[in-house]
């Protein structure tokens, strides 16, 4: 079997439906262009059919979360998803950098809901 | 315009020094230095006899914002204060600037709570 035969394989027993569900209706917010977040939460109610998208930020970059979130939905998905009851939550992880210093970084994870 | 200009001036505008002191126990984040607000929110809790803090940011101070309420929750009030049940709340505001174009501002608005 070639390599590629071999990975396809791989790839096909690994993935599971359940474990794509699971990975699927996250939008890691970084820092590539503001609509294409803004898209990318749109796309996954939309063509995707999720229910439930999270939107995902650290540092610098919540801000930018919560920009995605309210241009989606207040201009483009407006009336028809919300926010999650209870669905924001914030936090931080310390960990040690390169020259051993402690470094605190903070996150940021928005569920948006289809309004049923 | 800058964002730098453009925040200043919307916080200028709609943040008046009365309206600062009349909502007690808020703290509302800008570009001071950030011990400052550290400070503002360990203050409230502690001289003032807060039971209940509320940081505030508008735009891109988001992020400071969790910054702020994380190094106060986990490093100088370590057990004594916690996030509030449901406490954190974004949204934005649409307004039209000089020009005339319409202008979208996220906020968030985090609520800390004396531990009991």
């Amino acid at each position: 079997m070639s390599e590629d035969r071999k990975e396809e394989r791989f790839e096909s027993e690994h993935k599971p439906e359940h474990r794509e569900r699971l990975a699927d209706h996250v939008v890691f917010i970084g820092n590539k262009p503001f609509m294409n977040y803004v898209t990318g939460v749109v796309m996954q109610f939309t063509t995707q059919g999720a229910d439930e998208v999270v939107v995902k930020a650290r540092g610098r970059f919540a801000s930018r979360a919560i920009d995605v979130v309210e241009v989606a939905r207040k201009r483009f998905l407006e009336g028809q998803i919300d926010l999650a009851q209870n669905g924001i939550e914030i936090g931080s992880e310390e960990f040690q950098n390169k020259e051993g210093r402690n470094i605190r970084v903070s996150f940021i994870e928005i569920k948006l809901i289809r309004k049923t």
